[in-house]
C-alpha cells in the first residue's frame, strides 16, 4: 500500500542560497515569531555563531543543518593554502562553542569537516564544493528523518486524542516536519482529529511563539497553556499522550531537552499518561553512558527578568536559569526514532536500535 | 521566655483612611509592582469590586481584609432608611462576585454584614460605625494570624535551607507578614540564613513581581526561577522544603491555590521534599468535604498571549487558563495554621484543629 502525504513545513527554517563560492545561509529569524516572518542571511562564521547563540535558529536538528552550512560559510573565509584544513578545524570548534547541549551541532560540523578531510584535492574550492554537498546531504537527511519519525509517531495519536508537548521540537526546530510534531503532521494529513496542548515554555516561550504558530498555520487544533497548568490539564483528563523532542540522548535513554521537560515527565507518570521522546538517531550520544554527564547550558538572567520586554522582577534580584534538564529513562515510555520506537527504554533496546 | 520580633511588612497592602462616614479603602496597586509603588483609593463598591477583580489587591487574606473595608465603603452609598439592610446584603453579594475561589472574600463580607445585622439602632451611621469596627477587627486579626503561622513555620526552616514557594502568599497577600512567607520573616528576624526559590508563577508573575520584591526588600536571600525549572532545582538538591499558601482548604485538607501548586506538590513528592501549606483557620471551608467541589476561576486568554505588553502567541490562538488548582491532601505533608501544624493531613486532624 502506498500512501501519499502532502505535507509542507510552515516556513523555510534553514536554506542555502547560491553556490559554494558565494552562497550563504538564510535563516528564518525565530526570535521575531509569531509577530513577524523575517529572514536573516549569514555570510561569515561569526554571523552563524551569533544566529545559533541568539536562537535565531534553534532546535537540535535545525541547529545541525545550520552548522553544516555554517561550515561552508566559514570555509569561504579560510584562505586557500597549506593552512586550509587547520582553518576549517578551528571553524568547526568555533561553531561548536555557540551552544553546548545539542549534540547535533558538533555532529554536523564534524561531519562536514570529516568530508573535507577525506577529499583529496589541491583546489580549496573543490573542497568547499564537497562540503556544501555534505551539508546538503545533512539537510535532506533531516527531512527524511522527520518523516520517518512521523510515520511511527502518528500511530500513537488516536482520534480525539489530547497530546501535550513542551517547547518546540516542531518543523521550526528541523528542516522537515519536526520531531515531536512529526506524528501530528502525519496524523493530521491522514484526517485524524486531535488537540495539541502547547506548554508556552518559559523563559523564551518557544511553545506559544513557535509550536502554536506552526501548528495553527497547518490547521492543527492547538491550545496554549502556561507551563504550570500542565498538571491541572492532565488531571482533568485532557491529555492522553505526551510527545517531546530531545537535544541529546545518552546510551541508556536518559534524554536532555528544554528546561521543564523533566517536570512534565514526572507529572505524566503521576497521571499514568505515556510520555514519549521523538528524536532521530543523530541525537543519540552513545559515548555517554547516562544523562548525568550531559552538559547543561545556563542562560542569562534577563531572559527571566525581562523576558516579555518589560521588567517583571525587581532590579538586582538573583535568578537561576538552567536551559535544559535531563529526563531519566525510567520516566520515558518510548523513544520514537526514524528507525522505529524504542520501547521499553533500556540500554539493550537503545543499543539494538541505534548501535555503537 | 519572651521573644521580641521586630518585623515590618514591606508595604501598606491594605489600609482604611478616615472615619466610617467619609473614609475610604487605600490599596497598594500590586499590578504595578515591582516597577512602581503606587496606591489606589477606593471610594465606592464598584471601585472595590474592580480592584479585587483586576488583582490590585490579591491573596486570599488581603482580599478578605479589603472586602471587609469594602463593605464599609459600600454602606456609605446605601441610603438611610428601611431598605438599608437589603442594600447591605446586595453589596455583600456584589463584592463576593468579584472573584470566586478565595473563601476569605465572602467570609469577610458576610462577617461585616452579620455584625451590621446584629446591631440594633435606627441610626444607619451607628451601623456603619460598627461595620468599620468589625472590618478593623478582621484586619488586626489577620496580622495576628500571620504572626502565629510564622512562629510555627519558622521551626521548619533550618540553617542554610533551600525553601521553594509558588505565587505570592506573602506579606503582599495579607495584612501582616504573609502565610507561606511568615516563617521566612520570623526565621530571618531570628538570624537564620536560608535561600528562597520563588517560582515566577505565570501568567501574572506574582512570584517574580511580588514575592521576590518583598523578600529582597526585607533582606531575605531570594532567587527567581521560571515555573518549569522547579523540578531541576529540586533534582539538584537545592530545595529542602516547599511552603505555599492556599485560597480555600476543604475539610479533608485538599487545598486550592494558584495554578501550578498541584504540579509543585507532585514534583516535591517525587524528590522526597516535604510540601507544606500555610493558611489561617479562615481559609478552611469545612462545608466542603473535599477539594473536588472548589470552584476554579478561569481567566482571560490575554494573560497568556499578551501577559506583559508584548504579544507572545499567534493571533487567534486558543488558550486554556485555569487560575487555580487543587492539591490533594495526600501530597501535603502538613498544613501550618495559626493554631498549630496539622500533620499528617487527615479529616480527623483537620477537624480537631479547625472544628466545624
Amino acid at each position: 500500500m502506498t500512501e501519499t502525504l502532502d505535507i509542507h513545513p510552515p516556513a523555510a527554517v534553514v536554506e542555502w542560497v547560491g553556490d559554494h563560492k558565494r552562497g550563504f545561509l538564510r535563516l528564518l529569524d525565530q526570535t521575531r515569531l509569531p509577530n513577524e516572518e523575517a529572514y536573516l542571511d549569514c555570510k561569515d562564521a561569526q554571523a552563524v555563531w551569533n544566529a545559533i547563540r541568539r536562537l535565531v535558529v534553534r532546535g537540535a536538528p535545525a541547529i545541525g543543518v545550520a552548522a553544516g552550512y555554517g561550515m561552508v560559510v566559514a570555509a569561504q573565509w579560510v584562505p586557500d593554502g597549506a593552512d586550509f584544513m587547520t582553518g576549517l578545524e578551528a571553524a568547526a570548534e568555533y561553531l561548536e562553542s555557540s551552544r553546548p547541549t545539542a549534540v547535533n551541532l558538533s555532529w554536523a560540523a564534524r561531519r562536514v569537516l570529516a568530508r573535507s578531510q577525506r577529499t583529496i584535492s589541491n583546489d580549496c574550492d573543490d573542497i568547499r564544493e564537497v562540503m556544501l554537498d555534505e551539508a546538503r546531504a545533512i539537510h535532506e537527511e533531516d527531512k527524511r528523518l522527520c518523516m520517518a519519525i512521523g510515520l511511527h509517531a502518528a500511530e500513537l495519536i488516536t482520534e480525539h486524542a489530547g497530546v501535550l508537548t513542551h517547547c518546540n521540537a516542531g518543523a521550526l526546530a528541523t528542516a522537515g516536519i519536526g520531531t515531536a510534531t512529526a506524528g501530528m503532521y502525519v496524523a493530521h494529513a491522514r484526517g485524524r482529529r486531535f488537540t495539541v496542548y502547547c506548554d508556552e515554555t518559559r523563559p523564551l516561550l518557544q511553545g506559544s511563539r513557535l509550536t502554536a504558530w506552526e501548528l495553527a498555520r497547518a490547521g492543527i487544533d492547538a491550545t496554549v497553556i502556561t507551563d504550570n497548568m500542565a498538571a491541572q490539564v492532565m488531571r482533568e483528563g485532557r491529555v492522553g499522550l505526551v510527545i517531546v523532542g530531545a537535544d541529546r540522548i545518552a546510551a541508556n535513554g536518559d534524554a536532555a531537552n528544554k528546561i521543564g521537560t523533566y517536570g512534565v515527565a514526572i507529572l505524566a507518570a503521576r497521571h499514568g499518561i505515556p510520555f514519549y521522546v521523538a528524536a532521530p538517531y543523530s541525537t543519540f550520544d552513545m559515548n555517554l553512558p547516562s544523562g548525568d554527564s550531559i552538559p547543561i547550558e545556563q542562560r542569562g538572567s534577563e531572559e527571566i527578568t525581562e523576558g516579555f520586554g518589560r521588567r517583571t522582577a525587581p532590579e538586582g534580584i538573583q535568578t537561576y536559569a538552567p536551559a535544559f534538564d535531563v529526563t531519566p529513562a525510567e520516566l520515558i515510555r518510548g523513544i520514537i526514532t526514524d528507525r522505529g520506537v524504542i520501547e521499553p527504554v533500556t540500554v539493550e533496546n537503545v543499543q539494538a536500535m541505534i548501535g555503537a
